[in-house]
């Protein structure tokens, strides 16, 4: 089989969403299990110390780091809607990123990418006034950072019509609708325990491109990362186990947007 | 008289340390007046708004931009000495540096300089530990920042032993004592108002090099930039009388560090 | 005209709106024109030197205390609607409350009344479930603790419903739409600025109990409360003309809830 | 055995230290381990939602509710020093003694003591006008209030000086210093975690009021209550070890200042 047939993800995971004293289950364990790292950047979770603990660990397992910024809302963990103004969101997210940037040239590497977090990231897969608001930012900073979007949504389609690069992003552990959106978490199901069902999801992705809805449609939804909570302490079982699926089927695991070996 | 012979003079203010729906007197409206503003980063001061607002406005009236960053202490405006351990101090540098220069980029300017602010400053002045502590953060992230110090303070030497550019700075506004150190602000007599006062104060810095302290030691502190604080309402007509007094007397007003005409 | 006959009337400002370095024209120096004032607590604005001062203040003056609790959202002063849960509500409220009440036992005065602040405020007057939420918090602290509602409100219905005392209360400053809801902030001519409007405005509200919408439409509002914003350098001449203006027509100036004299 | 011969003792843990999205280990489950719980306030740790769950559970298990108040520094915890005014302290703890006392009242239960926490506990044990700051605070919200204090502190002296009960406190899990201090969390040593040694502590502070420092000087502390951090997950075993040891000694286990059965 030549390299050009075989097929290549990327694993993404949420990380170093700790506080201070507090650190979430799973965080920087799982970095040499995934190959883009996207991290809180201090806004709904994240301080100095988490960003500069996990760009340095990024860095040390050879994984592409990504800003993960949020909502002003430490307490909420920004999961909780809150109505901005675009302006406010755009100087938000320049300041997080610009935050995360420091640390990455603190450590000699380079920042790759940024996905917005929670209630934010809700709101721009959804609305296009947000979704500009996020690309805004993301192009005022450095217009070579890659925009993770979930697929087929209104981030997607503005950061491409503003230049910028995307991933499109897919969810292995958390249940679709049939419009492609995600159902929240407030909801029975949100979230996805089974290993089984995941690591299915996953060679489903990656062969397909395709996931089930809740109702069973077949979303086309054709991912170049796919993303897996990694606040639980089950993140980092789950993601060996996708690996190793992924792998034993000859799937070439890297960061999306870097070339082959 | 040649150009060569010409004195020159940076003023430099501590600037957009309103925060939300907060502004203080003096701010922006300053920015004209000065060459060199030292804008707050979010922690004792400052929010996305402010900053985005004041590195426009200081690519506007041609400006130079530095970082302002301060104690995590927003509610006693970084002016109450924490006991932060030096990891603590690089690594909340970095994060508020990066969140600054992100702005710079977002408006095409360079962010030029970092000065820390309030209790941070004065402790980097006297304790070299605290002192390298800012330095390794400043170098982290760019090593051609400038460092704004106090004349003769650890922070000067210590910049300089890593090779960073320094600033001298010397106060319009604050009492000197013997030491070269100034008045802490909770004595009587610490920020001076007398714009008669400031301006002779102004004019023998340039000429001489020279400022006196409250016992009348003269300190030679040679400075490479004046410091006048902006956050009051009377920031603005000091400034302004400063300004026309120094140029009345020959002296070219350019940021420290730039070429002359 | 016997004591009996005499109308009487209420005027409450929200005041001690600062935090740390700063302050908020108007603030303290309305207190004395005031007869009820709403105190913030801390989550929008306010900290615990400024709820100190402003209670003192209160007491010096004869003026009761109230709490005016908001969103936890400093930076946006409490002005963004925030998707928070019934029980979050109620718990920010509760520990809100609780916070204004230690300094009212420190200075000898009883916390009289609660209105909750901006986004949240105008949440509870629309949504029935939020007003529960308010009256939850309220009545589980002091169910002796009126709450202050705008007329004709969801807090006002849901508030009467749980048995706590309501006082009911009317703008001088804001325009009202036909609905009898305020005209958001954010549209042209939300808030009143004319002296002699605003003085007409009260003396309609006291003699008839109406006010005018924007349209015209007469307002039955019934107030036992008019509210003037205090954070603003017009709030005291503007609040002194309303006094003297009505004083002059034999209206008492007196909290809602006290008996004459 | 008559009662009057029997000795008691209280055991207390520092608890509701999370914050939002993140919890510490033991917290809330150590809850039916201990006579007294001091409940963190909202400034270095704890939220609305904690706080009203741990006086829930406290009542529940019959626990008495104190509150534990600290530094405004949620990212370092508390832990790290700051130079706060005395006016400063004694209005930040009023502020926080006020919140957790409205959960208490929503749950119908009575706050009952205040001890400071981390730094602020530190500097308050040292320092006679941090103490009396402290002092102010209790005093000016409730003087039925109890104050704990590590026996022998300034916080002691101070409080009894001002005729607030005092509870005399001793640690269970931290190394004394020769002169009764703690030794500082950042020297090696400082926190015990041997089982045994932590039981055969408790045994001789009930048995003789007397605790070895770590040069083996024997203090006498005559302590009112037992301390043993809630933070860990060692925290539910140490707790059970030493409780079923007093009891097989015949130690009554019950709040200071409870009457006997």
């Amino acid at each position: 089989m030549s390299e050009r047939a075989r097929p290549a993800i990327d694993l993404n995971a949420d990380l170093a969403e700790g506080f201070g004293r507090y650190a979430l289950e799973g965080d920087i364990a799982v970095m040499p299990l995934v190959d883009s790292a996207n991290i809180a950047c201090g806004f709904h979770a994240g301080d100095p110390r988490t960003i500069d603990a996990a760009v340095s660990a990024a860095k040390r397992h050879g994984v592409r780091v990504g800003a993960h910024p949020g909502f002003p809302d430490l307490v909420g963990f920004g999961r909780r809607m809150m109505a901005l103004g675009t302006h406010e969101i755009t100087t938000d997210l320049v300041y997080q990123i610009g935050a995360v940037d420091a640390f990455c040239r603190r450590h000699g590497v380079r920042l790759r990418h940024v996905k917005p977090h929670g209630a934010l990231g809700n709101l721009a897969w959804q609305d296009p006034s947000v979704a500009d608001a996020v690309v805004a930012a993301v192009a005022s900073v450095d217009p070579e950072l890659a925009v993770l979007a979930i697929s087929g949504s209104a981030l997607e389609s503005r950061a491409r019509a503003a230049g910028l690069p995307v991933a499109r992003e897919a969810y292995l552990d958390r249940a679709y609708r049939a419009d492609g959106t995600l159902v929240p978490r407030a909801e029975p199901g949100a979230v996805l325990h089974d290993e089984h069902a995941i690591v299915e999801r996953a060679l489903e992705l990656v062969r397909h491109g395709t996931v089930r809805a809740v109702d069973g449609t077949v979303l086309d939804v054709g991912p170049d990362t796919l993303c897996l909570h990694g606040d639980t302490d089950m993140a980092a079982p789950l993601l060996s186990a996708v690996r190793t699926a992924l792998e034993s089927e000859g799937v070439a695991l890297r960061a999306f947007g870097d070339p082959a070996d």
